[in-house]
């Protein structure tokens, strides 16, 4: 194991992914800290025994000892805490994150950080409706796709090491893709997706539609519950991949609206085929 | 009961609706006919004892002697079995069907059946991404929508039987909508949403996508997988009211656009926060 368990882990931002870290970690007998912003979280985190040590202040003795830094924070949050308090990091110390964007957050952290501190950055594809430390669970990661995107500028050592934590937390798929990869790939499948559902749910006012509802339309509007804070800063770090995804989603809409007006059925059937052999793919295995 | 069990009912088209059908009517004790187009159908039928006799041919016996006439079939075939065959029905017959657009063909059938018979229409709002009587079950309408629409030509009587039918078949919620309205609500709530699901699912063909998909993209694209011969038909068939739904999405998505292209996070965070109260109204209760 490359990630010893005599090793210190400190999670920035006790939420329900950092309180999920913390769980399964401290099974494996790592020392865990926390520093969050509300005491109620730290004081539940030691009720249940997923932290040994956490602090709402930013205790030096906590930052300045711990080998594995885990940030779980809103991204703008996360740059300002590095410009603001790097100076306390251990020097040799590794950090990642949780952010679900990467071009925008990854290349400003590691032209900011100290030189000898490496930030290996990392999404873990997971979460749940609800929020808070006080929801957080060991069994999350199960099933779930785990992406480090590491740079030119990081070391084999620590992209390993990023891999092995994602590993020991539960991640079925861990896998490394670079940065714009994995933001294409973000835009599409998750960003263009929450686009798609905000806009379905919030496009027909018409009173008394929840009478008729069935599963399909609630099954594209489940999404549509949403997190305003967190995703309208997503969609914003993730600009041009997000842009693009719905130009190519327009387009395509716009196709099929043109087979409509002009009743050509042999060019819808063609797309519903080219839709129902595709989507054959993406069938849970 | 208004529809008593000594009546005869007939249904023609005996795939997973109309075998449903007769799954829970032939509990009630009706005797139940069934003309289709494959042997097998009625084979399969006769042997699990849900219709009591069939044949795929144009019975006149069979269709003569029924008092209530349910046509499980694509709208075209519905209309031209009406033009070819009404002079086989019984005098008195009440005639009612399951297609999933209305204004099209309410008015078209009324208009050309004879008129000692009535058609009342009706909506059966349940399915299932199989087909065939083989498939077909007698719990399928638990929890969901049957919705009746009576034009100015129906009388109470048949309006009053076409309800009973949607009770007695278990649906939870019966009730009735104009034509017009009924196509409006089925614009959006079904077909739109058939519409941006294959539209997602073919606007990307890149590769590998499937290998990092979560939940939220298959919970969108579960109904790209779709029946094409049923699905152009049924666009086609309610065309004005599809495109106006059609034209209501892509405006909201288009100002989401502008809002993620001018960093407008204020109106970003509004529109969420709207989908998220919508939303609410929208769970299942």
């Amino acid at each position: 194991m490359i990630v010893d368990v005599s090793k210190k882990i400190l999670i920035v931002g006790l939420g329900l992914l950092g309180g999920s870290y913390a769980r399964v970690l401290k099974r494996f007998g790592f020392h865990i800290s926390a520093i969050t912003k509300e005491q109620s979280s730290i004081d539940y985190a030691m009720e249940q025994n997923i932290i040994d040590e956490g602090s709402v202040r930013l205790d030096k003795k906590i930052i300045g000892e711990a080998d594995l830094v885990i940030f779980a924070l809103y991204p703008h949050v996360f740059v300002e805490w590095i410009e603001k308090n790097q100076g306390l990091l251990k020097s040799g110390a590794i950090i990642t994150d949780v952010t679900g964007v990467k071009g925008s957050i990854v290349y400003k952290i590691q032209e900011i950080l100290r030189s000898d501190c490496e930030f290996i950055a990392a999404h873990p594809m997971a979460g749940r409706e609800v929020s808070g430390v006080e929801n957080s669970t060991d069994t999350m990661f199960v099933g779930a796709n785990y992406i480090v995107t590491p740079t030119e500028k990081n070391t084999q050592e620590a992209i390993n090491t990023c891999m092995e934590l994602g590993r020991l937390l539960g991640f079925t798929n861990v896998t490394t893709l670079a940065p714009k990869e994995h933001d294409e790939m973000i835009g599409f499948l998750s960003q263009l997706t929450h686009c798609i559902a905000i806009t379905l749910m919030t496009c027909n006012d018409k009173e008394n539609m929840e009478r008729f509802t069935g599963d399909s339309f609630r099954d594209l509007t489940r999404i549509a519950r949403i997190n305003d804070v967190m995703w309208s800063e997503l969609f914003v770090a993730n600009k041009a991949a997000l842009l693009e995804q719905m130009n190519l989603f327009i387009d395509k809409f716009n196709q099929l609206k043109t087979m409509l007006e002009e009743e050509d059925i042999d060019s819808m059937r063609k797309m519903m085929r080219h839709s129902t052999q595709r989507r054959a793919l993406f069938d849970k295995k």
